[in-house]
């Protein structure tokens, strides 16, 4: 059986997807069924007996085991108009963690959660587990709507336009202001300072929330977010070119074989009997319909990988070794002169979904509804649109993208189209280092090259307060896992650099109160 | 005849208004009639044969007389959902004056539109046109959705809930920042530096559109915008305290003879012959069905006076001298000894109403449907709470305020509840001087004291580019009027200063440009 994705790379998966979407899945362009899949597997959570629609603040025990306890906020649907439906209210889930706070003195820091189960979040956001005794802080970590179990009309919120329609980046940027000026009176801590924290997307609305909101937040740790990865800031190609360039760098060998297998697989694909052959190549647990469902297995491997080519063994997406590209790369070079490209290629996947050797065949097909409304692929056709393209210089097939087909995919889809400059109007991005330099203060934007969604991010310090703290060997998101004892000088170093710009945030919001 | 009110001051009508509804008038309590006949006067702009449905950046040619050109831009109707009916686009009206532009360097000062007719708001802010020529400015006035011509649903549109649902300040500062973005790219101007005007409502449009779009406006100039008039930030007896101060700086008589007047009045007309009589005294056209309509009568004309208590003869609101408050109160000085009170007030009263002359009788009670949704009166009703009571210290009888009857009166008004704590959530308000100390630049927030809304301004610099500009002497936003030959040595400095200012952002923006 296959492994089950996260759903943290959700955002990653699809949106990396979508430029592969037209030839990968022409029922649904632009979602193909690797998106649904993972979301099907995404890990469910009983609700307690607490109850979904509890009262604010009230606490629902989570399991033992768990480090926080799971919470509910009745949230308004819609922030921004006053009609009859706005002032419905769904609950908002959010999770709590208390150990380490010093009530008097201590920060909140607020994890703001992005597309999934905010439990996944919490996990895998061991950093700031890490640093909360140091800081004396209350950890609060709020799902976003429409994601878990912060579904504002249950199982039928992504049934229909009429409902989906109220997820968006900008209501759930209020969401987080409301629930944690409410929480902080709750607790009666309107003078905490609160920090920001987010990975991935979830980086991107902890950067705009210190933007939008600085009278809630006085600072944001934004890591690996793409905020710039709209409109026409961030080259079209740099995504594919970046994953590419990952493969290149151990072996150019290993890039050649990649590069070549696409056209293989299609050639060889074309036939029943091609199929049969390359579904026994793949081991495949049924028999394969499609060529295009060989080619987004590989393709998400070989994407996924780059994303967490962490420097140490990493149960993130998938249990993978330390830099799993490497590791690929040394099985294709591995193989005898003349050996099949495919086989190559196929062999080097097989890290990304049976490192452990558990798996006897592969589930290359996904029977869920290629026509069922997720939440990202809904964000990624109305505010989300990131052009990506593959050039001729990746070792992807070569990949154009129109904003024309884009919007007809997404109108067939969702019914909806997507508006590209919507982003870049309300949070910015074009010439950020000219527009933050002289406005804002208190981000990091922190970003590992390996990491191909670092290409779109901030890259370079915009002031004395807006900084870009950049690890070569990074990957996704690295700095916000636990520390562990194998992890590498560079990464201990960043991490401890980010403690300090926040711990010099606090300190001189404190001095700023005293000094009143 | 009465003469017309303006929509410049719905606001503060309207607000000011709010305290003293529950007495007003019964049937809609916070919502006395006074706003209805305001907005029944305001002049209505006959649509060209351009048509009101006309592309974007259409010109729609004005009136020859007038500055500007009219222009209509399509607008998204909600950009905060993705619902199948916030893809509706209505034509939103802005004015071009390009008289002055230098296109190769130019700035482009954008005002803000607040609740009313956009054209009336060009016309009343002189300021912009003086200095368009200093700095080669393009000058943009931008029409608030669901005043003017830029109703979503044309005459229907404050027809509903469902319709007026959308008139909100988030949607509207959106609108501004799409309409200023596509402006400059349809004009080839992407890099020219935006600073945004605005004045009252507008002016806290303008300073939340700098803290929520820095990437959009280099800088704001918000004139008299009471963005602290909310929650418990500014006291709440401040605004009335404010007024009867007005009145008590130039005569205790004064102050003691209109303090006297509500009861005399509510005694007098509590019989019909007292009515009869009343109705004679204030020189009413139609004998006066209800007391409290004196009483608003006076209210208005004592509230008004206060806040356009400009150091030269102006017509802003009405017709009236220098000084205005120090007239009314000579006026009420000069009785004879034991002259009756009531007529002492009546006549200061006069002044505001008919200052001409030309008046040979007053409409003290207007026919308009007091049930009529007025899009003021909604804003008032669902974001803009601003709770003001009466103190005893005033010189109107005392009124108290509570959450719980606003929210009532406007859910029978409306149908809706407004969300008292939205303003201060969303953008801000408590302690601005410790969050706007460490974050944002390039704000002006510009006050005269003798307008009673400068106790909900920003009085103090926050930091060395969110400055206050205070004058004792000034009155509701003075400075944006056009400067005439009469100006006292005060407002000309006042308005030297803002221009030096403003001028400091831009060559500051046009030193980074040049520098990277």
């Amino acid at each position: 059986m296959a492994a089950p994705g996260s759903s943290l790379l959700l955002l990653f998966l699809l949106l990396a997807a979508a430029s592969s979407a037209a030839e990968a899945n022409p029922i649904t362009p632009g979602f193909p069924p690797l998106q649904l899949h993972a979301l099907r597997h995404r890990r469910s959570t009983a609700k307690s007996s607490g109850g979904r629609y509890a009262v604010s603040a009230a606490v629902v025990t989570a399991a033992a085991a768990k480090p926080f306890t799971a919470h509910y906020f009745p949230q308004e649907l819609d922030h921004f108009t006053f009609k009859p439906n706005s002032s419905a209210v769904f609950y908002q889930k959010y999770l709590v963690n208390d150990t380490f706070w010093r009530r008097s003195s201590g920060p909140i820091f607020v994890y703001t959660g992005n597309e999934g189960d905010i439990e996944w979040f919490a996990t895998n956001t061991g950093f700031m587990f890490d640093i909360a005794p140091k800081f004396g802080a209350l950890l609060v970590f709020i799902e976003h709507r429409f994601y878990g179990e912060s579904k504002p009309f249950g199982n039928d919120s992504n049934s229909s336009v009429e409902k989906l329609g109220y997820l968006t980046s900008t209501q759930a940027l209020a969401d987080y202001a409301i629930l944690i000026t409410s929480l902080k009176q709750n607790l009666s801590v309107v003078a905490s300072p609160v920090v920001v924290f987010g990975g991935s997307y979830g980086g991107m609305l902890a950067s705009w929330f210190r933007l939008k909101y600085p009278h809630v937040a006085i600072g944001a740790l934004a890591s690996s977010a793409p905020i710039l990865q709209f409109d026409y800031i961030t080259p079209w190609s740099s995504f594919y070119d970046a994953v590419s360039q990952d493969y290149k760098s151990e072996s150019v060998n290993c890039f050649s074989v990649i590069k070549a297998a696409w056209d293989l697989i299609d050639e060889r694909g074309s036939t029943d009997a091609g199929l049969l052959q390359l579904s026994k190549t793949f081991r495949a647990c049924k028999t394969v319909k499609s060529v295009y469902s060989f080619r987004n297995w590989l393709w998400t491997a070989f994407v996924y990988t780059a994303m967490v080519d962490y420097p140490t063994p990493a149960n993130f997406l998938m249990n993978l070794p330390a830099y799993p590209i490497k590791e690929m790369c040394k099985i294709i070079d591995g193989f005898p002169t003349g050996a099949d490209i495919v086989d190559k290629a196929f062999a080097a996947a097989s890290l990304y979904y049976n490192y452990t050797g558990d798996q006897t065949c592969f589930e290359l097909e996904d029977g869920s509804d290629p026509h069922g409304l997720n939440g990202w692929g809904w964000q990624a056709c109305t505010e989300m649109v990131m052009p990506m393209t593959r050039s001729n210089e990746s070792m992807f097939p070569p990949f154009t993208f129109t904003y024309e087909e884009k919007s007809d995919d997404c109108f067939q889809n969702y019914g909806v189209r997507p508006r590209p400059n919507w982003i870049t109007t309300e949070y910015g991005g074009n010439k950020i280092d000219l527009v933050l330099k002289r406005f804002g203060s208190n981000i990091i934007f922190s970003n590992g090259m390996r990491d191909p969604w670092s290409r779109g991010g901030v890259l370079k310090n915009i002031s004395s307060s807006i900084i870009a703290i950049v690890t070569e060997k990074g990957a996704h998101h690295l700095d916000f896992r636990s520390a562990t004892k194998d992890d590498p000088g560079w990464v201990v170093e960043q991490r401890r650099q980010e403690v300090e710009i926040i711990k010099g945030w606090i300190d001189q919001y404190n001095e700023d109160i005293m000094s009143k």
